[in-house]
């Protein structure tokens, strides 16, 4: 279709958001011709100032709130346990449980082949580092249950398991609230293997 | 979940455009970190510059590209047809098909009592003003098959009907490579009542 040139541009830029294709975007561009100015002013501001208002705390990799991590104020955080994850966002999801009060390190990715991700490209120096410095007595793997979740977690446990720390992964089983009949194969064999005395 | 104030702005944000929920502004949001400050600005200024990039046509109200409307170019459209349409993105439609060559109005969007959209919302003045001063033949109208369309269609024909001007409405039908199966019973009937000699 002949749009105009500026339109384009929007739509090729909204096309970068995860799940948005061509017919998305349109949608989205042709919405935001009925923002008014200001909105679209607030929307871009905000957009812009992204990089310099939420970026990583440079200790845990956590994202900072004014530029102070509450994940790492040892005032708060008890230092004996360190969770590894691979995003920044997945440390939302596990205060969300309000299960652990430890601290986070977050890789910044996972291993990956496909997309030429090595082990240089994740923070593992820096985790050893910190595993030292904080004398920590349990490492938990907090990582995806995919290939490159699995891979991950390997590694670091070969890397690692020469260290005076215990190693945990978070536990494969059936998810509360689910019926055998819905639960896959893999998850049933997982849960099977790991089941506990009742 | 307790995030950082900028990201809940941008959350929030994020959630005006169509389809968009919590969970997707956050996918959105959380994808946005990965990109690169460059790629973040990009994105802001092409919104920024959206209103002043992207505004109608002061005449028929479809999309300017540079300033120059080829919609109103008597010399390349045929001044007999006007087809009314309610919002820019429609033009893209109908001009893909390539079936039709004369001007267009866009209304602005249509009547609707539940949105306090009245006839004072749609530039229907200046539509009777185009159409007197283009001495127009057939007024074609485009709108949804909806009920808001329809009730904006029959409001335009009640307007109109006083003029020497041929109305006409975008028929209704079977879709094209529709199986008699799947088509629902009132679309149906409307392409029964309106059968043709073959």
């Amino acid at each position: 279709m002949h749009y105009p040139e500026h339109l384009l541009k929007l739509v090729q830029c909204l096309k970068k958001l995860p799940g948005v294709g061509h017919k998305s975007a349109e949608r989205f561009a042709f919405h935001m011709l009925t923002w008014t100015p200001s909105q679209l002013a607030e929307l871009a501001a905000i957009i812009r100032e992204t990089p310099y208002k939420l970026f990583p705390c440079a200790n845990c990799g956590c994202l900072l709130d004014n530029e102070y991590c509450s994940y790492c104020d040892l005032s708060l955080r008890n230092p004996d346990f360190l969770c590894v994850l691979a995003y920044p966002k997945d440390v939302f999801a596990i205060e969300e449980t309000r299960e652990y009060r430890g601290l986070y390190h977050v890789l910044g990715g996972l291993l990956s082949p496909i997309e030429r991700k090595g082990p240089e490209h994740l923070s593992i120096d820096k985790l050893k580092h910190r595993l030292e410095l904080l004398n920590t007595k349990e490492l938990v793997i907090a990582l995806d249950s995919t290939l490159e979740g699995d891979a991950t977690a390997l590694y670091l446990k070969h890397e690692l398991e020469s260290l005076p720390i215990k190693i945990s992964r978070l536990a494969f089983g059936l998810p509360m609230g689910s019926s055998l009949d819905y639960v896959d194969g893999g998850t049933l064999a997982r849960a099977f293997t790991a089941r506990n005395q009742y």
